[in-house]
């Protein structure tokens, strides 16, 4: 058992207030009762209140990682890559989930740049202008997210989606459906951008749509409306609804809809068919991410912001075929 | 934008320092400074840190979740339901993943313990003596381990692993494998005194097991070692991983093995064949959680430990069948 805080009083000869303050409020203290404190603190191995400790040296040892939602198989990757590598350099990450709402992302990041030393965001749904306000009180990176004089981790989703329709017209494919993702997601918006700057085919965007399997298969009846061979989906739970909800109605993917997702989650390996997907470099992303971020903290107020854009590549398997003739 | 500490300080006519000691050490301020500072800092709406007032008021406003595996499906409705439900009651849940490794669970209960006023520990693999010296410091509700002393919920796997066998012999099965979790798993240890308590069967344990779909994959070799014709998995991940390494050596399931699993989670409906499992009422454990301890954190010292047990259910699907003939 640690030496707690009675035991460094005892044996420094001084009351347990004293200690408290020695270390949350070292200034009030007597020097040379400061200093016999905190030897006999190190000898006994005792762990100060963290927090306490917090303010004395201005740092937690804790970073803060918010994610969009938690249950979505794509972040727990990068969560724990992220604690791993933390982990190596001494800190720990505490997660939170926004649960998609942006209201609730903000009152996350309000209350965890209180208590750790850093914050990576991933995925938000907040406004350019909000975060850049909300992030003004402790080092932050930002994932999957584009932002002017921030550190950011991307992974060139943009690409992926390019690749994905090669892929679909290579087969054949011209009447070509995107899924969109949530309104503030940068990620959709770099998927549609692409899909929209591509040649020869016949664009029809859907959504914004919840990025979640309810989401995909509540798209079903729009992509039959829609009257196309192929549909590229924001990510791989929504892709996972839309066959679920094609069949439902009797519709064959491949056979009659082409179907590719993004992420390359678990799961998207074990439907059948086999989900087509752009794969994201999840973990890469989280050891990139902790790496800017205590660069950051390193740094202190001279930091650079740093940009770092990861590859993506498609995973071709059985939900993708040749154009029905 | 809110109010930094510099307008309280301004505005009051103090030093930053004195407002920063207002809240840290307000024992430390003259009264009538003291509270002409606390009315102003009230009236700009400043957000005090909340560390600093974490050391007043005694009191952060944030529950710790430690989980074992946060990418394993069964985990995050259980923290999804815990955090809105926190919520609705003005606290933040940070949620910390272990790795399966009790050495990093023992590292981060430390750490959360000075920074949260309560901790939700969940499928631990620390012993029970390492969890109650840790549990110390600060109010604990345990997840999936009996502890007496301590606020605990359980989820009945014991039953649910009674209704499995059942099923099974049901069907016909006799010679039935259980396949193990991890060493410091309750969960594991309920299956298998259920499981050998029942009449009947020849009943043999292979493991302990990683709990994971590798886990399962690794398994499939002894199982077949072991000639049954039906198998209760540790989880579903386990499960789907021995489906898959039972189907890369040609043997078919149900045809030649039944496989049932735990927990319902999401994967498990998407595997083909779908997959016979013991539902584990999770979102409900993590509601059930946090009021047990909202109501430690509320009543202090004066606490007395609860039990909430919850019931589970099994849901028959595809991966279950007669016992080959």
């Amino acid at each position: 058992m640690a030496a707690t805080i009675r035991d460094v009083a005892q044996a420094s000869g001084v009351h347990v207030s004293t200690v408290s303050r020695t270390f949350s409020a070292p200034h009030l203290v007597n020097p040379e009762t400061r200093n016999r404190v905190l030897a006999i603190a190190e000898d006994l191995g005792y762990r100060p209140n963290r927090a306490a400790r917090a303010l004395t040296t201005g740092r937690t040892h804790n970073l803060g990682l918010i994610v969009a939602d938690i249950a979505n198989p794509f972040f727990p990757p990068l969560i724990k890559a992220a604690q791993a590598h933390a982990r190596l350099r001494d800190y720990h990450v505490f997660v939170a989930d926004t649960d998609e709402d942006p209201q609730v992302e903000e009152e996350l990041i309000q209350t965890l740049t209180k208590q750790v030393d850093g914050v990576l965001l991933c995925s938000p749904r907040l406004s350019n202008r909000a975060i850049e306000k909300l992030s003004e009180d402790v080092p932050f990176v930002v994932v999957n997210r584009r932002l002017r004089g921030m550190s950011t981790v991307l992974m060139d989703v943009g690409h992926g989606a390019r690749l994905a329709i090669e892929h679909l017209t290579a087969l054949g494919h011209r009447r070509i459906a995107l899924l969109a993702g949530p309104a503030g997601s940068w990620t959709s918006r770099e998927m549609s951008d692409a899909a929209r700057a591509a040649d020869g085919i016949e664009l029809t965007v859907i959504g914004p749509n919840s990025p979640t399997e309810h989401g995909g298969i509540a798209a079903a009846e729009a992509v039959l409306a829609a009257d196309v061979t192929a549909v590229l989906a924001y990510n791989d739970l929504m892709a996972i609804g839309l066959v679920e909800g094609l069949d439902e109605r009797g519709v064959e993917v491949p056979g009659r809809i082409s179907v590719v997702g993004v992420d390359d989650i678990v799961p998207g390996r074990l439907t059948r068919p086999k989900l087509t997907t752009v794969a994201m470099p999840t973990e890469a992303a989280g050891r990139t991410a902790v790496d800017l971020l205590l660069q950051l903290v390193g740094a202190g107020e001279t930091a650079t912001p740093a940009l770092a854009t990861l590859a993506t590549h498609l995973i071709i398997r059985d939900s993708t075929g040749p154009v029905p003739s």
